[in-house]
């Protein structure tokens, strides 16, 4: 069955389709430093793209206001004015990287705005498109500052502590030089009343393979894995001639950290056998080339090793055994392991309820979406741990993130448009 | 039984042991540059070494001569003037090294003659006490220079070809410098008669650890380790973001490297317990500096594969199984290998007759040295393998070798004097 509404309904969402490709343009364009953009946080590049999706929400009758952190609201009325549906992401790039990570959210956040008014549809409640600041730790090393700070919860000893890695100035500093109010920040004010907000939509672009590899356009985001992170680790045994050191005397920092890499990668498999979500990665080896030599026994090896889940239990559990293993390693090679500095991040639950919305509006806009864990860290994190609904939306995208050749199809955002489109349209009752 | 002959035999070895402290002293005073000692090959620190065997040499009643690569022969007569047995080593060391790494075999032939002279014994053969040059290749890049120019047989572009690490001149510039010539060596001149050459015994200190650990003063080395080495291996994989790329779809390279290096370690115990003389070692391993980091998976390790041997057989046959081992790994995990350009050394067997009259000399000193490979290289390779009968006497040694901390006690170069005094005293016909 195919009618005028379809009709309607398809030119609605290429409406919002149309007006995205330009600002992706726009943006492109806007913010170039080949290879790719370059939008730093609290930087020409981030504010051009603030002014850019003001001046669209502007055309579509959307009110654009700052929070004292710089963060930008851009509201379009709902039925129901007390109570607030966010859609964004943030708007700062990584040096040289893609145009699409981050400002996807938010130009499909304009987007949905501008294909529900074509449709005459008037959401159920405020949608509130927000562009946040600083999601990129390249510039600011301290994760999530756009989040924290619209939700008045940054740390406050961050805005003096952190400071940008390009300039030196510091976090306040750099939100004064733009005429926004640290202190205010520092007091945790923040614009958003968690009791009156519905839910927060996080659209991004997938920063792993998942999507190409299954074939499909969308991902559905079950949660936002947590890490913990040894930095540092090393193994110390001693250095000895290769010649002349017999098996059973070495004390080989190499051999220990190989049998350890492999023994994670083994206790991996054992686990995601058993269903639990997990990523180990020893992303960083070295020996030492102020001592190492082909011809000597390698006396040290430093390694860094990066754990991730959606389950703190399980993050606990692999902690545990690493913990096991890597002396356990140590212990029959004669060797040494310092694991150095713990850190990490808590993973976040994409709220249940604001999930099964999404299948239907999926159903509803004929899209066939898979369920994934997000592998890596959102704002959306610092929402769904304030305590708010959080979802995430994952679009198909090749080559990674982060990097000139990021590659999302408009054919696949325009799916991710539908989907947000018919969950915007669900009446009140169905937000709870 | 003890009687008047053991009385005179003590006090003659007692009489070679105190030359060997008083020069052992000597040298490490004349080349001292702490920490350590250092004796460039043909700089002042070897000059000095070398005057000052010349001038004990001299005072025993020996024959100072060099040869045109400035390799010093130091001649006491024995019975028979027509053949010579040389004792002897290199007196070179590594910047800040030991006392002991070289000149123990020298000063251990001016013992022995010390002690013979005082015995009042003429050997069956004249003792020819050869000070070599240039052994440690951090100062010339080519191994052997001392020994190959004494048997005038070093590869005549080496001498222009190569230069010192300090200087940057020329090994034919530096012979010029102190009076030789190079134009002799570079035809091959040399002062040993090969087919009147009766052997060549060098005394050395260990410079691995098992003398140490087996609790034994002396080893006698049955061969010297041939190798094979890719000192730029590096398995290729992808990089990719650490949260968000499945297992099952990363290509990384650092779970390669490790799995390499495992399989290795497995399959050098597997040939060991099958008798296999052998040693593998990965001494150097890394990432990419430029380009990991903690929350990526590694698209580039390196690492260098250093396998040493006394057995040609065995080094072939771990050559074949390397190769064979890397590519599997390399393509289960969807990586490349690169093994780089090879290198590598020809193992040296020690003669089995003078092993055999080494193995009777102990016997008559009351000493039980244990029997074992050398895994580094020593010039008794190169007169092995240019056909002489050669043999090497490892002494114990603490710390290893190529640093300030070798520490060889005087009671271990005592019962090495006395194994090579009873050597040199067996009668002409053990020699063959």
């Amino acid at each position: 069955m195919h009618g005028a509404a379809d009709d309607r309904r398809a030119e609605a969402l290429a409406d919002g389709s149309r007006l995205a490709a330009r600002l992706f343009d726009a943006l492109a364009g806007g913010t170039a430093d080949p290879p790719g953009v370059t939008r730093a946080a609290y930087g020409a590049g981030e504010c051009a793209a603030f002014a850019l999706m003001a001046e669209a929400a502007g055309d579509l009758g959307g009110d654009p206001v700052f929070d004292p952190a710089g963060n930008q609201f851009l509201t379009f009325r709902g039925a129901d004015r007390g109570r607030t549906v966010y859609v964004g992401s943030h708007l700062d790039s990584v040096p040289h990287g893609g145009n699409f990570d981050g400002a996807a959210g938010v130009i499909l956040g304009l987007a949905a705005a501008a294909a529900l008014t074509r449709l005459g549809t008037v959401p159920a409640f405020d949608l509130c498109v927000l562009c946040l600041r600083a999601e990129e730790s390249c510039w600011f090393p301290h994760s999530y500052i756009g989040s924290k700070t619209a939700l008045g919860c940054l740390p406050p000893d961050v805005l003096d502590a952190v400071v940008r890695s390009d300039t030196g100035r510091s976090l306040a500093g750099h939100m004064r030089d733009l005429g926004f109010d640290p202190e205010a920040v520092r007091r945790g004010a923040s614009r958003i009343d968690r009791a009156r907000t519905v839910a927060y939509l996080e659209p991004h672009i997938e920063q792993g393979p998942v999507l190409v590899a299954e074939g499909r356009p969308l991902g559905l985001v079950t949660g936002i894995r947590g890490s913990f992170r040894f930095r540092e680790a090393a193994f110390h045994g001693a250095y000895a001639h290769s010649g002349a050191t017999p098996r059973t005397l070495r004390r080989d920092a190499v051999v220990a950290a190989s049998e350890f890499v492999m023994a994670m990668q083994a206790l991996w498999e054992r686990m995601e056998r058993d269903g639990h979500d997990l990523a180990v990665t020893f992303g960083m080896i070295g020996t030492d080339p102020a001592q190492h030599s082909f011809s000597k026994v390698a006396g040290e090896a430093r390694l860094c090793i990066d754990v991730r889940s959606q389950s703190e239990a399980t993050l606990e559990e692999v902690r545990r055994r690493l913990v096991e293993t890597g002396l356990d390693v140590a212990a029959r090679r004669d060797v040494r392991l310092e694991l150095g500095p713990l850190g990490g991040s808590t993973p976040a639950v994409m709220a249940p309820r604001l999930l099964a919305q999404m299948r239907a509006a999926a159903a509803t806009a004929g899209i066939a979406p898979i369920e994934m864990a997000s592998g890596a860290g959102h704002d959306a994190a610092t929402f769904a741990n304030a305590g708010v609904p959080t979802g995430m939306l994952f679009i198909r995208n090749r080559n990674g993130s982060h990097n000139p050749d990021e590659a999302m199809d408009m054919g696949d955002f325009d799916a991710a448009l539908a989907l947000v489109v018919a969950l915007l349209e669900q009446p009140a009752e169905h937000w709870g």
